[in-house]
């Protein structure tokens, strides 16, 4: 059976794919009767060098994706893996030509059936009169001993997309153009490596990899690689870049201490951003432990074997005037968006400046009610203990069942606090206080909504002891961001209760209306659909108990209120 | 076991990710101590609003692709899929206040985890003095009714950061940002579709997806969908826009007739770039074909599930204004190079100009040696015929044993030909008339290489009965294409022969020289490594045959001899 794919048929796919591209990117225009993209304002081209590449399809975004101002004026794609036929690069080269173009330079990976096609189409062309000439990549670091086919062209290929398409942006003529690339291209390898194989359209893969290996040095259509081995959890950068610098390999690449390069991490095709972030790092690292200056880095889908889970690292020596022509403009829809900001060398560390601390929170001065204030903690913090075994029961009906263990672990929290620390005289001092050790040692989403409550009533009692109307507003700004951030309301199964929708005027008010609602609230949670929090997740006959946080919230009201009834 | 992946360890990839984006990207820099991602260029803020996201990784570029002028001021990473903790997103917010942003605005994506630990921040913030709002995106379309939890935050996410980033860029105060993203949040919607599950590293995949199966709406967590069903080798885009705009449903997007829309086509990981361009294609015809009018599209991956092979669609409703801020600049390194022209009604096909052809091939004048010409064809062809079964045997001991097949093919379609058309009294013109046809209708390396040559020497012979120096030259112009785009060079063993590579003065000693090479070199093949070409790669030891290609040269230039000789 073939691989499944998101794609209509596997004869169409490639036509659609270019319409995909085409239509998606202002800048673009197909050939008509070909599987030509055009650069769509071919007026510009007047009088500059043209550049034109292409190849087989199924490596996209190449090649129709680098075509805009700045790289390459058209691309010419085959069916999947497959040359495309000189009619249509002929086609392509003389719209070129016929736009105005001074010159056409041809960029051609080294692969026999796109010399022979591409040729084929640039002799055609030269008989029509048009100035052509062509480039062949070949940068592949695979082999130690390249067979006569020669290495192959891979990734690095997008380097000399760039390049060549500043110089002809610039005006500069072909011949100065193909001079610079082949200079260039000395100075370029590339080398793969891969968890997957792929499979074309329609067909089976392109070959077999067992679980838990990879293979190194393999092509972008799945030809064979130099050596496979187990993936053992350390990425093959090492292995890859001492591979590519080999001397002893024919096809390696002369990249030595205080070299810059520009850094092409590219994704074959299946490979997660997560990872490609992780290898790109590994690249610039293992570069930089050989003294190499990464002056510029890629790193995402550039030239692609249709979904092979792996990646290719492409390498290219760079002097200043390659590095400005790597940086200049392009429309091209392929291109990412770089900086021109040296790799190595710079700093990339922002140090945090100190959380700023108000004066007024720096001292712990004892207020006046800081001793019914610490009562009223202690009372909290034993009816928590005490309600561990009960508020886990509840919780085991509808959740994991440590409901009673998170608020037993805060109440523990906050007893030692207790014991090593004056309370604050200023309560919005201790609500932040509060909602600092709830946050750190209760964790997950009651310590959340506990420290959010806490965190947004501090700030409307931050005089002193404050007034009734002061207390009122801070019950409600805290109701208020449990509701918001919590995504609970009134109705809701959740420790975000009804309780707290109450804006009562005095501070005993308050806490005996809420308490009297949390009761309430706790007992009428019994028949509610859990629609918020963990147990909106379980089937709601299974839900008949009332909810273990607005139990414990309930209790926390209640000892609170005996605690103030006791100091009157 | 757990998938294999290119990572180092489990507990070091997101931070060895942010590591990789970060140092790869100018304009990004690490806050020391924490998960965070902010613009290097702190100091720009001044006076500003800043913009803050975040959230679990194992989505990226998401969210720190996104920090950079015009989009996102920093950007918190929890681990793999879990929410970030509090203390590193109040530092992160600390810090773009401290760098003089007249507020922060922070953007989230609808989890509980995420609600909760960026409100806490942001509560915390607040009592810091800092003027922090937030703007949670909710946009799924999967769910009819959605739990009360609500809809899902995923990829349209990217569109709030890009809108509410141009707004920053620009100046404007926080209210009036918060106003206008809460008002495109209302137009904007996304659905998902996979072929496959994700695993978080060192786990096991989040779900089982049978072979053949896709899951429709899941979560970019892998959280279950609405359906599974059969992937029929035809995209799902109509199903999922049906479903997106359905009215019935109360997560849907009033997307209708003449509406217009920015689409985004996003990749959940492992899809083809190929799949992607497909898919592309099918989401704007599809919304044409509803009357929407399609504005702009992105296509790529932005909002990622590891290496889930899946594919997520958003649509954004947008008036003038909104397309105004998603077309403006942004350093942000995820961003792609996306062109403002809008996609719907804009023409994107380019005719073909008719190949210009020059006045003297207009006719097919004989010419005084235009019968020796008709009679060197016809004993090539006769001969090509004859030798049918002896080439095949022979390139059945390298190749696929059809070389006598294609050569047979070309000389019916030259004899062919012959029947019905003058031999051109120009010979540049005959042999460009045969290099079609050989191309057309012979097809392969073989085609292609006997084009190439012919078609280079034509340039040389267009005067006439050409002289022997001009012959020479097109010999030697025809082998050297051969050589050149066949990439073999003398002692190789394919067609390309060292025969060609002699350049006589004497049309006949050309033809005598070249023969004799040529059969020099049938001969000679048989000890050669093929090095060049198909039979390269079979193991060495299995050639000792002569290559069936040079064994056919030297029968074509045997035919044109004994021709010539004839006319003595």
């Amino acid at each position: 059976m073939s691989s499944k794919k998101l794609i209509n048929a596997a004869d169409s796919c490639v036509d659609e794919a270019l319409c995909g591209l085409v239509r998606a990117s202002g800048g673009l225009s197909l050939l008509k009767g070909h599987r030509v993209v055009l650069q769509s304002d071919l007026e510009k081209l007047k009088g500059k060098v043209a550049l034109l590449s292409g190849g087989g399809s199924g490596h996209e975004p190449a090649h129709g994706g680098y075509v805009g101002a700045g790289m390459l004026s058209a691309a010419v794609a085959g069916g999947v893996f497959a040359s495309p036929p000189p009619a249509s690069i002929l086609a392509a080269i003389l719209s070129l030509h016929n736009a105005g173009a001074s010159g056409v330079l041809v960029i051609v990976k080294n692969y026999t059936g796109d010399r022979l096609n591409f040729g084929l189409a640039a002799e055609q062309a030269r008989n029509h009169g048009v100035a052509v000439d062509m480039v062949i990549v070949a940068e592949d670091c695979a082999f130690d001993q390249p067979s006569k086919a020669g290495r192959r062209g891979l990734c690095g290929t997008v380097f000399i997309h760039k390049l060549a398409g500043a110089l002809a942006e610039e005006g500069r003529p072909l011949d100065q153009i193909v001079s610079k690339v082949t200079e260039v291209l000395k100075g370029i390898g590339t080398l793969g490596v891969s968890l997957s194989p792929c499979s074309v359209p329609g067909c089976l893969p392109s070959f077999e990899l067992p679980p838990g290996d990879m293979e190194l040095g393999l092509g972008i259509h799945g030809e064979p690689g130099i050596k496979r081995s187990k993936v053992i959890q350390i990425e093959p950068l090492p292995t890859m870049i001492d591979h590519m610098t080999n001397p002893n390999s024919q096809s390696h690449l002369p990249v030595k201490s205080g070299d810059n390069v520009v850094v092409c991490v590219n994704n074959l095709g299946a490979l997660s951003c997560l990872e490609m972030a992780v290898v790109t790092r590994a690249a610039f690292m293992c570069l930089e432990g050989r003294g190499v200056v990464v002056a510029r880095v890629m790193s995402g889908s550039f030239m692609t074997s249709l979904e092979m889970a792996g990646v290719s690292l492409s390498l290219m020596k760079a002097d200043q005037e390659t590095l400005r022509l790597f940086d200049a403009k392009t429309s091209a829809p392929a291109w990412p968006n770089l900086s021109s900001v040296c790799v190595s060398g710079r700093s990339y560390m922002t140090v945090p400046r100190a959380a700023s601390t108000r004066p007024q929170d720096e001292q712990h001065s004892e207020g006046p009610l800081s001793p019914v204030m610490r009562k009223a903690l202690e009372r909290i913090c034993s009816t928590l203990s005490e309600k561990q075994e009960e508020l886990n029961s509840l919780d085991r009906a509808s959740g994991d069942g440590d409901c009673g263990n998170t608020h037993a672990q805060a109440a523990r929290t906050i007893q030692e606090w207790l014991r090593d620390h004056v309370v604050p005289g200023c309560p919005g001092k201790l609500l932040s206080v509060l909602a600092g050790l709830v946050q750190e040692k209760m964790g997950g989403s009651s310590g959340a909504l506990y420290s959010l409550f806490l965190t947004a009533a501090a700030g409307h009692v931050t005089k002193g002891w404050s007034n009734a109307a002061a207390w009122a507003s801070a019950m409600h700004a805290g109701t208020q961001a449990m509701k918001r951030y919590g995504g609970a309301e009134p109705g809701d199964r959740t420790m975000v209760r009804e309780a707290f929708d109450y804006i009562p005027l005095n501070l005993f008010v308050v806490f005996f209306a809420s308490l009297q609602k949390a009761a309430l609230g706790a007992e009428s949670t019994r028949n509610l659909t859990a629609k918020a929090g963990r147990a909106s997740y379980i089937a709601a006959e299974r839900v008949t108990l009332p909810d273990p946080g607005a139990v414990a919230v309930a209790a926390i009201f209640r000892a609170v209120l005996e605690s103030l009834e006791g100091q009157k």
